[in-house]
Order: C-alpha cells, then structure tokens, then sequence
C-alpha cells in the first residue's frame, strides 16, 4: 500500500510533466511529444530524479503506446495500406538494411568486434511507430499517402528487424545463425499479419452489428479493446512487438460502422495514457554518462548516422511518390524511441554494450525522436500541395 | 521486456473476464460490478490461476477506482453534499462505531486478545465507496439523496476509519495510544477536506474559462485529471485513501463550465480502467483456506456480522429520510470490498491474523461487496417514489 502511494506520486508527477512540456513545445510550434520526451528527460533520474522507470510505469506506457497505435489504425483501411505497399514494402526493406550495414561498419570502426558491432547496429535498425504516429495524427495527416507507407513500412521494419535481432543475438551468444529457424520465425511473422488482417477485416466486415448486441452504451468500445490488447499480446507471441497487433487491431475496427464513435471514445484514453510513454521514454536517458568530449562525439556521429541513413532508406523506397513526399516519409521513419532503448538494454543485459556504449545508444535513440518530429510537421505543413487521397470524412457514416 | 509481455497477457485476461463476468452478472439482473468481482475471483489464483496480484495490476486498479471516485465526484456539488450534512455525519459515525464495538466482542469471543480484537474489528469497519458508487453510477441514482448520504457518509467513514486503525497498529504494537497525536491526525485529516472543498470550489466557480486556454482541445480532461491524480496522491499524505482525494477533485470540477463534457469523456477512461479494480478485489480471495467447515462457519458469522452491524449503523443514523431511505443507505454502506483486504493484509504482515483469519475476513469483504450490489440495486428500482432532488440535467449547460 506504501509502494502503491508512492507510485501515485509518480503517475502524477508524469502526467503534469506531460502537460507543461506539451504546451511549452506548443507554444514555440513544436510537436507535444517532444516537449513531453524533453519533460521526462528533466524530471527522470538524470536531473531532478522524481521519477524512475519501475514496472508498473513501463506497464503504463506499453498500454499508452498500445492504445495510440490502435487509435492510428482506427483511422486506416487495410485497402489503403494495400494500395501503397509496393512503396512501403521498399521503404521497410531499404530502411532496414541501409542503417544495418552503415551502423556495422561505424561500430567496428571504433572498436568491437563484428559480432559486437552487428548488435550495436541492430539499435540503429528499427523504426519506433509510436513518436511518428503521434505527429501525423496531432497533425490529422492520417490520411496522406505518406502516412500510409511510414505505417505500412512500420509494419516491414518491425518483422525485419525482430529477424535481424534474432541473428544477431545467435551470431553474439557464439551460436550459429540456422537459416531454417530464421525462416520459420519470418513465415509465423509474416502468417499472422496477413491472416489477422485478412480474416479480421472480413469477419468485420459483415458483423458490426453484434458489437452493440451488450447492454451497456460503451460496449463497442470495450469489446474492440479486448481485441486489441489481445492482438498486441498475440503479437508479441508471434516475436513482434505489441503495437503491431495493436494497430492490426484498430484497422479490424476501422470497418466497423461505429468507426468514428470509436475515434472520439479513444481521445480520452490517449490523453491519459500517452503520456506515460512519452515522458518514460524521455527518463532513461543518462546524461552523467554522457558528460565527456568523447561521449558526446560518439553521440553526434550515431545520431548522424542514425538520421541519415534511415532518410537515405526511406527516401529510395518511397521516390516514385516523388522527392518532397519521398523526403516525408524518410524523415518519418527517423525516431528510433523506445525500439532503440529496449536494443540497447538487450546489449547492456548480454554485457555487449559498455555502460556509455549503452548511454549513448539510449540517448542517439531520444534524439533522434525528439529531432523527427518539427521535421516531420514542418514537411507536412508546407506540403499541402502533395497528393492526398481523399478523406474517409466524406464518407456516408 | 519478457516481464512486460506476460503482463500484458494478464491485462488482457482481466479485462476480458470483466467483460464476460459483467455481462452474465447482467443477463441475470444482476449489479456488473457483481459479476467483475466473480470473474476476478475465477482468473485469479484460487481457481484458474491465470492473472495474479503484482504491482503493475495493483497500480492499474489504483488509478481505475481513483477514477471512479472522481466522476462519481464530478457528477455531485458540494453544495448537494452540505444539505444532507447532519444525516451523512450520523450514518458514518454510526457506522464506524456499531461494527467496530460488536466486531471486537465477536471476535475476543473466539480467541484472539483484546488488542488483537480490535484489529480484527477494524477489518469490520471501513466502507468501499468504490463498489457502491458504480452501482448507483449504473443505475442512474447519484442524484438521489440516498446515494448524497451514502457518499458524504464515505469520506466521515475513511476519516474514522484512518484513526481507528491508527490507533488499532499502536495498541497492537505495544505501544501508547496518544491522544494529542491522534487529534493532530484528526485535524488534519478534517482539515485537508474542509480547506481542498472550500478553497477549491471557490477557485473553480470563478475562473473555470482558463480550462481552456491551452490550444489542445482535450485540455480541460488533462488539467482536471492532472488535479484529480495530485489531490489523490496529497490525500494519502494526510492518512486518507487516495479516493477520497479524487471525490473532492470530481467535485471541484463539478462546479467548471465543461462539467457535462468531462463526465462524457471520462466514460471511456471508465470502460478502461475500472474492470481492473473489479477483478482484482475478486482475485484477492484464497478458497484453500476456506475449505473446512470450521472455517466455513466463521465466515458465515463475520459475514452477517459485517453486513448486519453496518446496516444497522446506516439505517439508524438515516432514519430522518423515512424507513425506506434509511434501509437503502444501510444497505449502501454495506460492502468492504478491497478495504477490508487492506487492513486484513495488514494484519498478516503484522502477526496479528493468522493466514485462516486473514483469507475469513477476505472472504467477507468480497462477500459483502458482492450481496449489497443487488439488494441496493433492487431497493432503488422499487422505490423510485421515495424523495428525489432535482435533476442536475435540468440546469442550463
């Protein structure tokens, strides 16, 4: 009970440091999240340290990101995914082996060895849907043709990189990489997305109605929120993260008709639940450790390195939409986030990554999210003139 | 990250349990709250063993009841308290006082020592304002003066009920009761409620326009949720359950312009949250250690000691709202739900009950939380004559 009150001290503490950095980065035309990234940073262990990830706040936060992830597939039909996934698959492949190979060959440049270096740039690899999603959706450019391949290519990146993790940890454990076992993993992955949003989308389709079949008014909703977190823990099962499922799930939902009841009973589950990831994902950066000339240069070249090869990925794959939405969606799939920091603990934990290797891979990944995301709104706000297909709001509802 | 996972599978457990349980509970007329409790106890360890109590869960319960508590605040204003002021005053009193006198007796007449006794009859004393709001939220009652009595009733009862037990731990322990220290307790306690309802109301009525200043349009939930979270963390600084700190919250803000908004927009965090408090009251149960007649038998008595003690506490301190009115308050105050489960782990921890008393009193406090719901559910559906207040729905928004 003691723990429990202390704890309700942190929730507080997170939640009105969400809302100050969210409005201060308001207030100078900056993206909320970054302002509540930045506010976790301050209020974490590195500064004032009134707050420390435990459990119960990382449980917190996987349920924000999770609910913001389903909240985005709300807004998107997998027919619209489908149409841009030439363009997306290119941007998840590309996006994925350009920071694979450059990030190896950084890493054994200042050291490690290869099979070190292969998980150092295993960090540099994945995308975090969380940060982005947020700013397309504050933004309402869910619906933009660049939106849809960043998601599609999201989806891409994860089974790709939660391959490319597997190798890697076999290859630095001394084991050897089966090429049977990896294709097995990449066909369960690949299974269930397909059959999930297949089989999901169909059922959905022709039964909406028994959504309302309960006696309670809100029950639509929390019939599509056992699905979701259902689907996210499936996911996890399957060897990808939760907010896959998550957002396959909200997709499901997407075809129902009471879509946009839906949209409208998730704000307020955002509001209070996305701060948790937000400012969590801002509180494991540790600035004592980066306190040194030398750490803060290995910190500008990853963090280099980080932005540009993944623009370089994203901007091959997506150039047939031409160079500004090309450019877009590049520097959509930027912020590393929480998928960098989860990487970097993995490496920390196998005693890969020395604790500075660990610092600086935590805070290229905190970077990077923080410095996507006035790029990303900048690109969007300016870029009115580029092609859009046409809003679902026109529908009949 | 493994950790991470397993909970989310529990998460998804518990609330579809909720779901199922709710909705049975319905089919057969009865109270959802009813059926959350059953399907906890189902899930939990003493039956299927799927979900456990662990921090994480504790902490998502936590925040799920602090929110109920504060839309329960939010649809009741101080003022509609302050009329019934001297009723709720006699029904918390009372029913602090009969519990706690024949709880002692009860259980000295079994074994245990006069200080001993009377930790056992603390577990008899506080009341779950957490079950019995959401029956009178469900059922549309929390308008009615019954339900202003029941409620003003709560907080008098958690202020006693946090010196009895204060008192209770220092006996037990040896010690002195001090007076002078408990009246410091008192006036605090007193004094936190008076100053945050005053001050706050006051505050809210004037200037309830600068909600909406910042430019997010979800910001009058994120600043009284900000409240609601900070006044239930500063109500377990002055020894009282972070509920009562988010009613007084609820109030505060029912007294702002966008009150029917925000109890709209809390619905959803309602639908999300609340299952949680539910099915982890009902998992706390341990049916080993019941299973013996012996152990039966004392369950049987403090059951009917708990729910006719506290009945009789209500009932005569509300007798000036007529028989009926007094029977349906009696009858609100009834459940223990996870207040008795606090004290009763208190007590373990501390020696004082053995692991067969402790699951006894478990027991009991879901008991009661699961027999009040439809006698108050029953007594308010047939007794739709007795005296109502205006409808707050008649006011202009």
């Amino acid at each position: 009970m003691e723990h429990t009150t202390a704890i309700l001290l942190e929730v507080f503490v997170i939640f009105i440091a969400a809302q100050i950095g969210g409005e201060l980065a308001r207030l100078i035309r900056l993206p909320g999240v970054v302002g509540e990234i930045v506010a976790g940073c301050v209020v974490g262990p590195s500064v004032l340290g009134w707050i420390a990830p435990s459990e119960p706040l990382e449980v917190l936060s996987e349920i924000g990101v999770v609910l913001l992830l389903f909240s985005v597939g709300l807004e998107n039909r997998v027919e619209d995914l489908k149409r841009v996934g030439g363009s997306a698959f290119a941007v998840g492949v590309l996006g994925v082996a350009i920071p694979f190979v450059f990030g190896t060959l950084w890493a054994h440049s200042i050291g490690p060895s290869w099979p070190h270096s292969l998980f150092v740039a295993a960090a540099f690899v994945a995308t975090s849907a969380g940060i982005t999603a947020s700013v397309l959706k504050q933004l309402g450019a869910l619906q933009r043709i660049e939106s849809r391949v960043i998601l599609g290519a999201a989806v891409i990146d994860d089974i790709l990189a939660m391959l490319l993790l597997g190798m890697v940890v076999a290859l630095q454990a001394g084991g050897q990489v089966r090429v049977g076992d990896l294709l097995v993993v990449l066909v369960e992955a690949i299974g269930f997305v397909i059959v999930i949003g297949w089989v999901g989308v169909r059922v959905m389709r022709r039964s909406s109605a028994w959504l309302d079949w309960p006696a309670d008014p809100l029950s639509p909703l929390a019939l599509v929120l056992t699905m979701c977190l259902g689907l996210a823990w499936l996911a996890t099962r399957f060897g990808l993260a939760a907010i896959i499922g998550a957002f396959l799930a909200g997709m499901i939902a997407s075809e129902t008709r009471q879509h946009k009841q839906l949209e409208q009973q998730m704000r307020p589950l955002l509001a209070l639940l996305t701060p948790f990831f937000f400012v969590l994902t801002g509180a494991k950066v540790q600035l004592a450790q980066l306190a040194s000339g030398a750490a803060l240069g290995l910190l500008a070249t990853a963090t280099l390195l980080a932005l540009l090869t993944k623009l370089a990925g994203g901007w091959l794959g997506a150039l047939k939409l031409g160079p500004r939405s090309a450019l877009t969606v590049g520097v959509g799939m930027m912020p590393r986030g929480e998928v960098g920091v989860v990487i970097a603990s993995l490496g920390l934990a196998a005693h890969v990554f020395s604790e500075r290797m660990y610092a600086v891979i935590v805070a290229m990944s905190l970077l990077t999210s923080v410095i996507a995301p006035p790029l990303l709104a900048a690109l969007l706000r300016h870029g009115e003139e580029t092609a859009e297909l046409e809003s679902r709001d026109s529908e009949p509802s």
